[in-house]
């Protein structure tokens, strides 16, 4: 049962909304997955959408809503009533309807809530509310199972099968005591196995892995994929069971991490969706390229003291592009390393010396590789002796110095707390310009001096 | 229960491997997960952990080498007999032994299976080193739990009862015919809420998911994340159940493909890992550096067709790096954009007209924003005018032009079955550089000589 979307099919789907073919619609699309049929519904236009959801039925609507991307979403329920929405809340888990109430304006977000009939689910969404995004409060949901110490296998039975309907995926039971405190878990293979008047006390799991509700993605990442955890239980700082983060969204949160390291890299600022307008995009891609600008600004006021050099000996300057760019190059290798160690958080010693010795020692065999074929190519085209001997000693002295620089500063963002994978970019490229800059005519400097 | 490796803890480790303090050892890790066990072996040296690793219970022993890093692991059951390895292998999935033996070198391997005393687990490994690592039935693993379509619950809690030794984690029952066809799934959730003499054919799910055991893992990770997946069944080519990819596995993938595309990017060949020696890293990137090389060779040789200019207006060479690093930027944030754009495999148009005219408007934006704050930059300082009308109108044009190179090079490299991520790295940048020059020399030739 593999879906895939063809221009074909999504002709013939947009001619049945035409036509207004809703037995169509519901049959060809009654057999998908909401997540397929979310993928369709990004390439229709938004009155298309609209018509097409009202079509279906309502809870398979409502896995729709949950599988649409964020930006498409956004504009799609412009077009619902607050009462809709709130009427398709209830077959959406808490923790996908908080995250789409976050991206609705708040006086929605207040009247989506007050539709809700469910007294229960409503108070859920508004706790969840409270936490910012990126903390495991903000990742969790309320939708749950949990046994008292004290049940029978057979008591928590019937409570798996009260909440049935509530929670889709069960994965574990939480065991907590008359307060409500975590105490363990109990897994449905163990209780399958089990007497039916076993005691949960008698074979529930104390030694768990929990997270407290202010815990940040990252670190709720880090534990689940390190111990292989499919739903870890979140608690209050009192130890009180408060909900559940399952393994799709901390799957998320990997890719997320990881788009956001690649903007890091290429010098794009902030989490730009796809469907973001022109202006938002341009603005987010501004500052590094004005940090960019700053730096060629800088490098062109420094490159005007050696101008009498230049006009003399303008094979001086030929070389330039050659001196920036495989500083640049040196420079994003090196870092990306260090980002890649750093994101390491099992090892006490992302960083130590004997690392910067091997970077060094990787430095030193490419420089000597890199600046001896330039410093042969240059002999074997018959540049001058003293030019060919400069560029060669800058590039050695470029490649070094751009691998220290691209080892040392994501270890500094990283100390201050700032994305290392930011010294991947752009930033580490203009510094590395400047640099190289700098080496090759103070190099220059020297030798045609002494 | 939440451990975090310090240096003290470390040392207090080490004394005790040097005191040979077996007692202390066992009672201090025995508290400890196995991956927090391997993270601490991640520190010693290769005595000392085969030392740790001989004082622990076999079961935990075998945990912790499944949990090790890879280049670490391969080090360390250096130490070890094939007969040893053999019997860790008893208590390690058959996924987890497969890629473990695929770090031996092949006569090892032979010897490994040739002592494993349970001849269906021998065969599993054998039959699963039959796959390359990077397709489905690398990734599977054959503990699993099934079904007959005929069966009743209770006959299949049996089964489970049977296996639970063997299948740590059940996620789901999958249930086939007489001829080991798969025919769908039964969630424990159902198992336990169903009566015990109903049939598995009244229960099941048959509209389920799977994959064939030649799909990529990279289609295999789409695929469980885009549906929620736990686990997901790998059939043959005639339906044939074969075994099941757990998500933990495609964690893995997800984040080795994050890492490819970084260094991809940093332009860093293959993968090479942090233990990697310096001849095999340095070689990992030296190709890279190379390509940069000769772009910095053509650019000096493309410069020197120029050398009566530079040499008469050497302010012209001033700008050089400012344009070429605006180039180099502007066309990593293009095609940085677009690689995300490709990875969404859910859209049919990752890449059409529209997209490439909002590409256009953000790179008429910058480049407009960018040339004229140059522009005015060089009015203030006194630059000549024809100087600072030719940087300007070149900035403009090659941002433009970068943007357009960075947008279109993935799609053709993705076209061609090349990771588009490499777009994004030493490659762009090299273009843009000559790119960029080129721009500038030729604006400069036109205006000069008009």
């Amino acid at each position: 049962m593999q879906f895939e979307l063809t221009q074909e099919y999504l002709d013939q789907i947009k001619e049945a909304i035409a036509s207004k073919n809703v037995d169509y619609i519901n049959q060809t699309l009654g057999e998908l997955h909401s997540a397929d049929i979310a993928a369709v519904i990004g390439e229709l236009d938004i009155e298309e959408s609209e018509y097409l959801l009202n079509c279906l039925d309502r809870e398979l609507g409502a896995e729709i809503i949950r599988d649409l991307e964020g930006e498409i979403r956004k504009k799609l329920l412009k077009n619902f009533s607050p009462d809709e929405i709130a009427w398709y809340f209830k077959h959406i888990d808490s923790d996908d309807a908080v995250d789409i109430l976050n991206e609705q304006p708040i006086p929605v977000r207040e009247e989506v809530i007050a539709f809700i009939k469910n007294q229960e689910k409503a108070d859920h969404i508004r706790e969840l509310l409270h936490y910012e995004e990126d903390v495991a409060g903000g990742l969790m949901q309320k939708e749950l199972v949990k046994a008292n110490l004290n049940w029978t296998v057979t008591q928590c039975i019937e409570e798996i099968r009260r909440q049935s309907k509530k929670v889709e995926k069960v994965f574990y039971v939480y065991v907590v005591d008359d307060h409500e405190k975590l105490l363990g878990i109990v897994s449905l293979k163990k209780m399958l196995l089990a007497d039916e008047d076993t005691l949960i006390a008698d074979i529930y799991e104390p030694d768990i892995h929990y997270v407290e509700s202010y815990r940040e993605a990252e670190e709720v990442a880090q534990i689940m994929e390190k111990y292989d955890i499919e739903a870890i239980p979140v608690v209050n700082v009192h130890g009180k069971l408060l909900g559940r983060i399952t393994i799709d969204d901390v799957v998320d949160v990997i890719k997320e991490e990881a788009k956001l390291d690649m903007q890091a890299m290429a010098g794009i600022s902030e989490s730009t969706e796809e469907d973001a307008n022109v202006w938002r995009m341009s603005w987010a891609r501004l500052p590094w390229l004005l940090i960019g600008m700053s730096g060629g600004i800088l490098g062109a006021r420094f490159l005007g003291l050696f101008e009498s050099t230049i006009s003399l000996v303008p094979a001086m300057a030929f070389f330039i592009p050659l001196i920036t760019a495989t500083g640049g190059n040196v420079g994003i290798q090196s870092s990306s390393v260090v980002v890649q160690a750093l994101a390491n958080k099992n090892s006490i010693n992302n960083f130590n010396l004997q690392k910067l010795f091997k970077g060094f020692l990787i430095a030193l065999i490419n420089g000597i590789a890199i600046s001896s074929i330039v410093f042969l190519f240059n002999m074997l085209i018959g540049e001058k002796n003293e030019i060919a001997i400069i560029v060669s000693i800058a590039l050695f002295s470029v490649v070094m110095l751009a691998s220290l620089m691209g080892t040392i500063t994501p270890v500094i963002l990283d100390k201050f707390g700032f994305n290392p994978a930011l010294a991947s970019g752009p930033f580490i490229t203009t510094a590395n310009d400047l640099l190289g800059l700098g080496v090759y005519f103070l190099v220059a400097h020297l030798l045609f001096n002494s």
